[in-house]
């Protein structure tokens, strides 16, 4: 699997399980909803500091949403 | 700090371990030498494929690599 596709995954997932729209996300991590949108479809990759923005959204370490998304990449 | 130059830090002390020149890291990631020197001087930052490559060459995990970035810009 793809990286950018594996993180797009892991993104969803996590943006689901917090009950969050990709609008709230947006709001939530400064980003905004049609750039999470092609994330989510693993259509762009993140920058460091986009992955930073996210993980500050979800309330976890940068090195924990990256652990999730190797367990992803590696599961495929 | 930046993130940007936190992960410049890191990647530059992680290849002077490894007795690597920016050319040899290069070859080993696939990236150009010039892309790196702008890395370690936390002029341009790495997408997450850039983070896949560099912590490939380094023998790491990308969570790994994450964490110690993590560690130096709370450091500072």
């Amino acid at each position: 699997m793809e990286i950018a596709v594996a993180f797009g995954l892991v993104i969803r997932r996590l943006r689901i399980a917090r009950d969050l729209t990709q609008e709230q996300l947006g709001f939530e991590s400064g980003l905004r909803r049609t750039f999470i949108s092609s994330l989510e479809l693993g259509q762009k990759e993140p920058s460091l500091t986009t992955i930073a923005k996210l993980s500050n959204a979800f309330e976890i370490n940068m090195s924990e949403l990256i652990s999730l998304v190797e367990l992803e990449k590696g599961e495929h």
